[in-house]
């Protein structure tokens, strides 16, 4: 794959940017959404919807990949693209994450960290060169340093011991990153809620070749106000020609909230893993499906949807395919949440293109509160 | 809904024919083969690709339906059609069958069937004028009988016994059936493995003023040559003019057996049920996904497919997502299923149409054969 990885900012509305990342595979509009494709998919999801809804970049995770089929495996069978038939873009994180979530019997030091499988209780060793040699073998576009994310709340200490053990690792990605044309790697800031260990971790990795910075460790818990703190923290430190990646986040008023901020690209499994659950994200805010008063109610989710599912389908079909645990109501909602989560990112970089982004902001407010809501709106606070 | 339900035969090759049913809703090409929507969704499919793979018509479960989200309901939903934003015909079945192998507690005499729900264990009575009156809240455009039918291998006395008594339901039925305009009643031929009663209950059903005939209780684990008897047997009695059902089969094999001896419909969960458990039926036979030899194989199911999911993703791909239990396999193989099914009856009707019936036969059963099949292929016995 030849051709240049770049970002281009092309218009502003105070600290939010609407950008371009030009990649080999395609250009990645920013603020942008990436759905998560977890093992090689976006769960439910058939790969020409996910782009059809909006997604311009889909992201994998390293963890469950190297387990199940095996890193080497992808390779011999063409890279990561054409394992899942998604050509555009694909980022993958370091597997870092995962393996303090959902690994058994983890061991951490300055090599790396030694971990038994989720799924056969197997032994593996990610050391950042090894996950740094796993995302070159799946060929994705933009591959993130190995990182030691810590739980919230955290002591001081134990957060600066991660958050240096963290920058020790980007060093040591960097130099294992081979600079293959087109392709990226981004660094993670760490540092808890701790703001001088934000900044000193956002300077270290700035002075850092790296083709973009993430902001790691949060939307792990802590109150909405925290995060906000600690990217404003951060924000000023990041250098402007860079894409900035808010790592796991979030609901849709914590996107808008960190867009505003100056953040740039965002993940999360929540419009996915939601939707398998009978959790719709509309224009209205969050409707839960499973709820009796849906029962027989014909109107469907958003009439004017930009997404077939939110249109052609009754909320009394989908309140039914929910309680029958049919697989067509977590097909159906996952494509309606994917839809509203890139539907809100095309209306803020709109907004952001016609400097009236506050404006945008508190139109959609309006309108999750005027919401079909049965419950407290959780996407409007924390 | 006005207009008329008719069925034409178009072509014949022997005993096969091909027709064509005509409803207001839409003509259904036979031989056809109706997938199975349990709940109102056949299982793990969009609507819009189930059509698009060439389904005329679907049934679904009165059973299911009547439990969960319940008949009346859905007619004040707008009935079975909308509900499931499915246009086209819809055959719905009686709820006999499911009565009989789902639910607990059953309790059946002249009158009709006491069970309880296996989703909650309620008491719900289901008889003759109770089917027919839920196939008309569901607003179906062919309605189906209420018969008992039994187990094989089963005593000519107990299959004697509810071969009379589904006549008795079927005279009932037809009564309760008000000729909606361009919907339809079938009646079932009972009489398990039993010629004389198999003859005796077409004789009496051909009396009466169905617009279709099934033959019902076959393909409940049966060796293939019985079924195949059973049908030469019943098929010399039944109208000439009526389309004839072969209720829930079944493997390919078995389709073109029945079409070969004058069959123009059939339904079976097979393709979409075998979907779902990594199983998928192609030109080459049947192919389990499961098996590790497909690991690191790059072809895909069917280069030559009419369909997307055949074509554009590899056997590994596959393989890895049936071994994670990922959604995406059910939905791919699922597709890839339907659509072999939906493009052997076009084979068929083609086949009739250029009197080469025995070839097509011939053709088909050589790639089956010719296979990339690691097993006994078990569509081509019984």
């Amino acid at each position: 794959m030849s051709g240049t990885f770049t970002f281009t900012v092309v218009a502003t509305d105070g600290q939010a940017r609407r950008g371009e990342i030009e990649t080999p595979r395609g250009t990645i509009r920013t603020p942008a959404f990436m759905p998560v494709g977890t093992a090689g998919t976006v769960k439910a999801m058939l790969p020409d919807d996910v782009r059809a809804l909006g997604a311009d970049i889909v992201l994998a995770n390293t963890y469950h990949l190297m387990l199940r089929p095996g890193a080497e495996r992808i390779a011999r069978l063409g890279g990561l693209h054409r394992f899942m038939n998604w050509p555009l873009p694909i980022l993958t994180d370091s597997g870092g994450y995962q393996v303090m979530s959902l690994a058994k019997l983890r061991r951490l030091d300055e090599h790396g960290v030694t971990f038994q499988s989720h799924i056969d209780g197997a032994v593996h060793v990610l050391t950042p060169e090894r996950a740094m040699e796993i995302q070159a073998l799946l060929g994705s576009d933009i591959r993130m340093q190995l990182d030691e994310c810590v739980k919230l709340p955290c002591s001081e200490a134990d957060t600066e011991r991660a958050m240096r053990l963290s920058l020790r690792w980007a060093e040591r990605c960097r130099q294992a990153f081979h600079d293959e044309a087109g392709c990226a790697v981004f660094g993670i800031v760490q540092g808890g809620a701790v703001p001088k260990l934000r900044v000193a971790g956002a300077r270290a990795l700035a002075g850092m070749d790296f083709h973009g910075l993430a902001i790691g460790g949060l939307a792990v818990g802590e109150p909405q106000e925290v995060m906000l703190e600690m990217i404003e923290t951060v924000v000023p430190h990041l250098p402007a020609g860079k894409p900035r990646y808010l790592m796991g986040v979030g609901t849709p008023d914590d996107m808008i909230e960190a867009v505003r901020r100056g953040l740039d690209m965002f993940d999360c499994v929540m419009p996915t893993r939601a939707g398998r659950h009978g959790l719709a994200y509309t224009r209205f805010g969050r409707i839960n499906l499973r709820n009796a008063k849906h029962a027989e109610d014909r109107r469907p989710l958003d009439a004017e949807s930009s997404c077939k599912a939110a249109r052609d389908y009754s909320r009394a079909y989908l309140h039914h395919l929910v309680k029958s645990g049919e697989i067509l109501g977590m097909m159906l909602l996952s494509s309606v949440n994917l839809a509203y989560y890139q539907d809100l990112m095309a209306g803020l970089r709109k907004a952001i293109s016609d400097k009236r982004l506050a404006d945008f902001t508190a139109e959609t407010r309006a309108l999750w509160a005027q919401g079909e809501v049965e419950e407290e709106n959780v996407d409007t606070g924390s």
